[in-house]
């Protein structure tokens, strides 16, 4: 394997001594780059672009070739999983990701196997590859996975909610089915994870999209229960050093400790808290990820470096901060935008780190 | 006026002793009624039957005449204010609410007029007056508004928005312009509640549906400092008694103990945090109203009657808890399962009253 030439992004999630703050951006790959929809236009469908691991790779890298970031995310969706255990995903123009085999049932979800990544997800795994040989060491690969409470509800809902009615409903009324779906969903997310790590991803980081729409104790049972089997299955280790793991939930602010109990390495942080009084919260259990308000990218690049500024002063000194977007990247911010917020990180964070 | 027949409502808001726990549903008025659906096709289109107050009023009261509830609230829209200050209100089908002429600049904003709530909103007021004389005195009678937040972000995206893209630009790049349109619309908020006091509303209840999307520091500058400065602008008393306050920030258990300190004297609380946790935080200060996950409702009975249990054990013994849904009763749900949570509450929570 090629040595990694940028490993910012790596010593920062491990808690060690850092020249500067390093800063991805979660949707980094994504509709905000003109250079990203003309690759989309010639894949085909969203999916035809997450299946071609060329494209795929393509478009993983657009924006480090555009912007100076300290790391890179394999492109892809969260719903592979499920589709590969057969729910036949699909994407409805406006409408967002559906499936066309929703589970509703004891019997359904019983007769659900647990993919095989490289059979049923290989086109992920060769991404993964591609990726990691084309980035030349440039700087750290990650690889993700959505959370089983987030699957469980697209696979229930057979499509994006507002309502929860159906997945809910089920938690509720049969929480013993929703356990059993929950379970093998996290045997699945493990296996998936690790073989990501095996195909090269050097960092892992689950998506917990809906964990923040459950009650305290229901987020215990039936999402960090979830992340925390998945934390214990993963391989840690790849090429002679640790592969961090990091836990989102977002709208799980008030979770923080609990996920930090995990065993995970760092907490992807959503805009709704300050990040310092987060840090105070775990102490040095964990690296804190985020947490800039997505929608400050609308703004001047005066206005969105002042923001920066005060995230990065918040945060103090020392290292253990990743810088972020608190969720993904806006399509219609302007790319400039975008590259602001990445130099006035770089930039205004050396002070903090001597 | 009518003597109150059951101010259980109000004894909790004001921490006064109780015989049982009292029960109210945000959206209680709506779509999940079929006598409600009945009066809707009657009116025509949703703000035909705000308008007119006898059919606010019959809406109003159709909960309270199939369940044991112990307060109505005013049936009317949070966008009532914006509109009469001349943006033009209309509902398009499957896209909520809409402005014919949103304001996006601070020449627009500055021409805003203070709305007088006995001209421009007459038919709310109207509407005020029939409720409290038909209600004669069964339970007490909430009036309501948007937060100046809440209020200005319809306002400047010109309706419903999933990016906040036009209000958190304008708040961003220029805060004073917020600032102004906030000023205002704190203005026009504390006359509009005074008025709803002076027409019959027994208490007041002020719905920042949209202050849980910003930061913490941004959440204390535009959306909190005017909800503070709306409350300190309130009539408190009427018809002898106190006029209690309630503040419902949904996504802000995060700020319960900054809410607190405004000197109202109760908040809504969502169904992300545990009604025993933020009981310890705010102390005996103020009361605390919520917070089942709406989605409980989908559930059966049964397991409606022990999420109802688990709050009213997680809040324990004495005065203070206002039962309510953490947010709005969804429109598919079951008439009779918000029937066995209110039942659930009156039955169960006697045990923690003496």
């Amino acid at each position: 394997m090629t040595e990694l030439k940028n490993d910012r992004f790596l010593r920062a999630l491990l808690r060690q001594p850092i020249d500067m703050t390093p800063v991805w951006m979660m949707r980094q790959a994504g509709r905000y780059l003109p250079e990203y929809r003309a690759t989309r236009e010639k894949a085909g469908s969203f999916m035809d672009l997450c299946m071609n691991p060329e494209l795929a790779c393509e478009v993983t890298l657009q924006p480090l070739d555009r912007f100076p970031l300290d790391a890179a995310i394999l492109f892809s969706d969260i719903l592979t999983v499920p589709d590969a255990m057969g729910l036949g995903l699909y994407f409805s123009e406006g409408e967002g990701p559906k499936f066309e085999r929703p589970v509703r049932t004891a019997a359904a979800i019983g007769a659900l196997g647990v993919p095989d990544p490289e059979q049923e997800l290989r086109y992920v795994m060769d991404a993964v590859r591609t990726i990691r040989r084309e980035l030349g060491g440039r700087v750290p690969l990650i690889g993700f996975s959505g959370s089983p409470w987030t699957l469980a509800t697209y696979m229930v809902e057979g499509g994006t909610t507002k309502t929860f009615a159906r997945c809910k409903g089920m938690m509720f009324d049969q929480p013993a089915v929703m356990h059993a779906l929950l379970g093998k969903l996290a045997d699945a997310v493990t296996s998936y994870l690790n073989a990501q790590v095996a195909a090269g991803a050097q960092v892992l980081m689950i998506f917990d999209t809906w964990g923040g729409t459950l009650t305290p104790s229901d987020y215990k049972a039936f999402s960090l229960a979830y992340m925390q089997r998945i934390v214990e299955g993963l391989t840690r280790e790849a090429d002679g050093r640790k592969v961090p793991v990091i836990l989102f939930t977002k709208g799980g602010g008030q979770w923080l400790e609990l996920m930090a109990d995990t065993g995970c390495d760092a907490l992807g942080l959503d805009w709704t808290l300050d990040i310092g009084d987060a840090r105070n919260r775990v102490g040095n259990r964990v690296a804190l990820q985020g947490n800039l308000d997505p929608c400050t990218l609308y703004a001047s690049p005066d206005a969105i470096r002042c923001a920066v500024a005060e995230i990065l002063k918040s945060y103090g000194p020392g290292t253990g901060h990743v810088f972020n977007l608190g969720h993904g990247i806006h399509p219609a911010i302007p790319p400039e935008h975008a590259g602001a917020m990445i130099d006035a990180v770089h930039e205004l964070s050396r002070p903090y780190h001597n």
